[in-house]
């Protein structure tokens, strides 16, 4: 596979400009095959996973993963989650689905809730919608004043740069799905009697700010993008694409990271003789 | 399969007084088989964990299932979350792992720490490890008073009825290995570099209490077992049996809720046609 940390960064004033239906950088093609090359990613992301977690114990490591996952409704942050997130060790996953914001969070700044729920040294921490909803639908909906949603910009910068001084390697997701194919997938919601309860009618209302959103997503990754707190923009609207995208990003961000087993802070042969003797 | 919530159910004088190399109930018999019958377990797990979580949304439901998994080091909890959770949409599991008490959570309660953490509606939590380590590793190492931990079991029992009336249901499963097959599996991370993290000095201090706390798991056992809070031994020495028991038992919890479809609170032809205009 090509290096998608290439393929899919961010670039340019109009990020979003990359066809939501396309499969950059893969060879495999359609559910079939792109769901085998996803299995044959399982075990190294789990090895990783373990490694990455077995370095941070007894403080030797502060090296920890954020994925940051941002999308229009039904582009596919479930299914990345149930098949990319759902294939590694629960043990070292620390995942979040940020909701609207309590009574309480709002009386806070809005990085309060975030900073609260970072994952720990070790970990995988996988945001479901995050912080960036802060200036997305705050922009669209008009949440927060213009000089805010400016604030806050900056207050992301700065917050992101101090994760990765402190050991983070960020990846930051947008699910890309067109608006057609957004239509298809809610219609399937309604079609389906199982699927009814994921589907409410503010949906269609946020739909409806389509183009408000997609340029709220374009000014909030030009504005916070870097070296060190990259975007990717994932098309999605092939599901199996996307989600190999998401694996291969997490591949990278942990051989960046290349965490080794810790050594034995113990003498080994002294610890056999007391075990058989116990 | 045997209904295993009778066979492994915690019972008399004696509720460890069960053979830890023992498969009771299943047909399945080695790793192989027992490892298929495991993957068979995991849609019927899937969509009975996605309707609970379904039935939630909207405040429509409080239902939820606790899984408190106790054990001694190196008897399988690890791999009952890998491979029975780890099946799971990590969307709708809560999994904490109680480590030794900070000095924060030292200064409250013992169940302080333990009430910030539980699943909330539609969710599966996951405890590994629990407010039982309170009279456990308290009760063997003179952490507490005697009358401390006297007051602990009635007011584990207050706790865990509350949690069932306000729709929890509690599966609290002992892993139970023999001396002798821990062990085995601690000289194997002593064998091996890539498992020497997971071993610590400590772990043999432990052991060399075994009988007690055998006897405190006894007590603990008897003391806070009901007909709504009932614990199961599960016999660990074979791997693969301990997982299949756990998904039985999580699988009877959900049937048990037999959580359903919510029915949509809209209106499903409107918001077709809204959709369609869109």
């Amino acid at each position: 596979m090509a290096d998608l940390t290439k393929l899919l960064r961010a670039q340019g004033e109009d990020p979003l400009a990359i066809d939501t239906s396309a499969t950059p950088g893969v060879e495999a093609s359609g559910k079939k095959a792109g769901s085998r090359e996803l299995s044959e990613g399982v075990d190294a992301l789990a090895e990783l996973q373990e490694r990455l977690f077995a370095a941070s114990r007894g403080g030797q490591s502060e090296r920890r993963v954020l994925l940051v996952l941002q999308a229009m409704d039904t582009a596919g942050k479930g299914g990345i989650v149930r098949h990319v997130i759902g294939a590694v060790d629960p043990q070292g996953i620390d995942h979040v689905a940020f909701k609207a914001p309590t009574e309480e969070e709002k009386a806070h700044d809005f990085l309060w809730r975030i900073e609260k729920r970072l994952p720990g040294p070790g970990m995988i921490g996988v945001f479901d919608r995050s912080h960036y909803e802060d200036v997305l639908i705050h922009r669209v909906r008009h949440l927060s004043t213009p000089e805010e949603i400016e604030r806050r910009y900056g207050a992301i910068v700065d917050f992101e740069r101090g994760l990765v001084d402190s050991g983070t390697v960020l990846v930051k997701v947008m699910l890309h799905i067109s608006k057609d194919e957004q239509r298809e997938r809610l219609a399937e919601r309604l079609d389906r009697p199982e699927k009814h309860w994921k589907y409410n009618p503010g949906d269609v209302d946020e739909r409806l700010l389509w183009d408000d959103y997609m340029e709220a997503y374009r000014i909030a990754i030009r504005r916070t993008d870097g070296p060190a707190t990259p975007w990717y923009v994932i098309p999605g609207d092939h599901k199996w694409y996307a989600r190999l995208a998401v694996q291969h990003l997490l591949l990278a961000a942990l051989r960046e990271i290349d965490p080794q087993w810790p050594p034995a802070d113990y003498d080994v042969e002294v610890e056999k003789a007391r075990l058989a003797a116990s």
